[in-house]
């Protein structure tokens, strides 16, 4: 049981539950699934409960709909209310200033230090892409919260022309944690204003160094399109942790970014909100323990999730099986998939966990690849026989043909994968990566300007205006960034070196 | 100042807010009069707390759409945090069972005793039908509020069989309340019920007599259709207060139902939703003292309620001024409604009252009939002069043409205009009022049947088969209410006399 005592170790560690993209109120109205997104933020509340946290923090999307119904936010309000509030005494203190931290609220003070209210628990948010603020009034679904004074929205920029993220400062004996969230923006705009340097986070201005830094962020990670995430380089050295919301797949344990100091962690959905492989993977939420500067984080993994199954079917790859010639071959395929499924719904009946609170029925998706010749079965027909034994049962099948994959010959723009291991020092570590970013370039172009098949593809991405400019940007960001850097670390004259490095940008 | 320092007087005194119609988030996205119903909540709760009341009662229609917007959600939950959490010790207690007071609510006891909360004034609402319970949840906007703490929400009944109202039973002192609430139900839905003698309220075992009783109710008094409003007469004798809310029309000094022992008080809206004569009364909320058995209301005028100015003009009434034929009539009579918008704009001025919360621009209706061969002028021209001095300029011109009214030959189901006086007993009036009601109508038919013109008419109305059918309903109503009476406190004898006497029913 992760249930643990107070110990005078525990005086000077934060416990701070860590979980994102809740989606409460996602799906609803479905007769089956409509509850899940209800239950899972029980169970989050009561680990949070369980456990003797210091504080919640969530990474965004706590709510699926901008407006969310009224049901949604009641079911909310009545879970804060029944797990976060108490006798239990706050344990930590803060040391920012709060009008800065909260000012954009009616109450802009930390909701357990209201003495009107007796929270046991404080929740901090940054708002998601799917519960940003809108409207005239810009206010977002968390503001009924915060001014319900049961949760504390912050992260929130209102300027779209500068962002000063401002830490919330918490102090619990001698562990300090600075704080940093920023709401979901964008990922085009945020990417702008990254390259354009208008992003600015804060830093106490004494005792820099005896900080843990935390920040929570909710945008892409995983690149859609040149400009349309946040490459991992763009966050600032000297952070610590990101919490990483908006991706749903969990991958909470804390993975180090090869080229900045920071680990990030992605706890992932609380729920399955696409039929895509990355929310089959297990649900966790985190118990995130900062001790002076140094974290662990304990994996708590979600019992009330529905199971999710996803599985492929290539029929072309089983000619022994499967001839397209064959009058029956309809059927064969239509009694292997109903196998397939079968052995998916023994596997999902294996791996519940015995909550009871965990709904039965599990999601199945099967994806079937028909190319070759093949003809998709009916689905209707097909979805009618699991009616009554799967969540999902009108998008249990998928049918789809395999298109193959044109080798991409853009620029990774992933520094990661062109770093091969981590340098000495920060410094080397930039130059090198712009180094080896445009010896990578160059060797590109020549690869694909020797290679005759594709060579005018290759070309033509390469020139794409929007990627070119992407590039541009990042290359233009990080070597402003470096610069920056050097002139406050370095002499004039090695400052000069560096420019003449970047000369042929 | 109303503002008044407890004394030992108070120890047995309640001293309640009492309001209705609030209709918060009505015009909201107005530019001009957007703000109205938020600036008079907070104007009304201001009141509350520097009244140091006990409580605050509202009679539904805190919300203007069954949905409110989120702006309209968070300025609520903003203003009840505001004033009515704090230090200053709740006065009464609550003797009744309030898991039953509560039953809908997840939270079912009242905010001020949540020891997780800190609330200095509760907040008891009915929900009008402007904010009823909808949808398969059967939530409405109230429950957000009292999910949050914020409010109590009651005199809610699930069920459409039978209403069974049990009060809230308060005790300050030596003084008991018993508060009975009924959330806004169809009117005609609730009037069959009545008939029907669905609806029940609960008294208290002990010490019946020594409860003040007061009932809240949302519905129509004023008949509007044979069934579609409640008669004063449905409600027991056995109360002492009604508040009547939905009804706009301030008519807060209690007032004496001639037939049942009750007072009614109807505090009217707080704001003004339609241009209608009603809504020009000044406005205002109550300030109800109940010390044992005695009560006293104390008007408190509304002094930021935007005012509102009604007129009529009656072209036709001044053939002095106004001839059809004339060629420049119309700009005569725009010239007229002119001069006349500008008094009406100069008593607007005169009669604001000094609070700067008060908003300047008043909203102005000028009815003009143009029976008699007139023409209306160009409306947008008009209105376009006012643009910037009155709230609603689009609409400051009402034309209409008077129609002869027809009068009314049907039976005038208001008991109350019948029976001249009150009679000595209980018993008494209600035999008597079914006789003279049954006098008159045949008075009535004769009279209709004597009359040459509109005999056909009059008929045709009285055998009009939905108001016959209210007729009858309302009589046995009566009849089963006087008999069930009687049966508790007279004999057999007595009982047969009035049977003969309702006989020819």
């Amino acid at each position: 049981s992760p249930h643990t005592s107070a110990s005078k170790d525990g005086e000077d560690t934060f416990k701070i539950l860590v979980a994102t993209d809740i989606h409460l109120g996602y799906l609803e109205k479905d007769p089956v699934r409509g509850n899940d997104t209800f239950v899972t933020f029980n169970e989050i509340l009561d680990h949070a409960q369980k456990n003797e946290v210091d504080f919640v923090l969530l990474g965004g999307d706590l709510f699926h709909d901008n407006k969310p119904s009224r049901k949604t936010v009641h079911s909310c309000l009545e879970s804060l209310r029944k797990y976060c509030m108490g006798d239990r005494p706050v344990q930590f203190e803060i040391l920012s200033d709060q009008a800065v931290n909260f000012h954009y609220s009616k109450f802009p003070w930390v909701n357990y230090q209201d003495e009107n209210l007796n929270i046991s628990i404080p929740v901090f948010s940054i708002h998601g892409n799917h519960d940003d603020p809108t409207g005239a009034d810009a206010l977002c679904a968390l503001d009924i919260l915060s001014c319900a004074g049961l949760l504390n929205h912050f992260g929130r920029s209102t300027s779209v022309e500068k962002i000063d993220i401002s830490p919330i400062l918490l102090r619990k004996g001698r562990t300090k944690i600075a704080l940093y969230g920023l709401g979901a923006i964008p990922d085009e705009r945020l990417y702008r204003m990254f390259v354009n340097k208008q992003v600015t986070m804060l830093r106490p201005k004494e005792d820099e160094d005896s900080w843990f830094n935390l920040f929570v962020i909710h945008q892409n990670r995983s690149k859609h399109g040149a400009t349309n995430y946040i490459p991992e380089q763009f966050l600032d050295d000297f952070i610590n942790l990101v919490v990483w919301g908006h991706e749903h797949e969990c991958k909470i344990a804390p993975f180090q970014n090869e080229q900045q100091r920071f680990y990030i962690s992605q706890p992932g959905s609380s729920v399955v909100t696409s039929l895509s492989p990355g929310e089959a993977v297990k649900k966790h939420i985190g118990l995130l323990h900062v001790k002076g500067k140094k974290m662990k984080m304990e994996k708590i993994a979600l019992e009330t999730v529905r199971t999710f199954h996803i599985e492929d079917v290539v029929l072309a790859d089983h000619p022994d099986l499967f001839n397209p010639d064959n009058p029956n071959v309809t059927q064969a395929i239509q009694a292997f998939c109903m196998e397939k499924v079968e052995l998916m719904l023994d596997t999902a009946e294996r791996e519940r966990l015995g909550n009871p609170r965990q709904p039965e029925k599990p999601i199945i998706r099967l994806r079937v690849d028909y190319a070759g010749g093949f003809e998709p079965f009916s689905v209707h027909r097909f979805s009618q026989k699991y009616m009554h034994r799967v969540a999902n049962p009108k998008d249990i099948i998928h049918f789809f043909r395999h298109r193959e994959q044109k080798e991409k010959k853009g620029i990774d723009l992933n520094f990661g994968k062109l770093v091969s291991r981590p340098a000495e020092g920060m410094t080397l570590r930039v130059e090198d990566l712009v180094k080896q970013y445009f010896q990578t370039a160059e060797k590109k172009v020549q690869l694909s300007l020797l290679t005759e098949r594709g060579m005018g593809e290759a070309v033509q991405e390469f020139v794409d205006k929007e990627e070119k400019d992407a590039i541009e940007e990042l290359v233009k960001f990080q070597l402003e960034k470096t610069q920056r850097f050097l002139k406050e670390r370095r002499t004039d004259a090695e400052e000069e070196k560096i420019d003449e490095e970047v000369m042929f940008c």
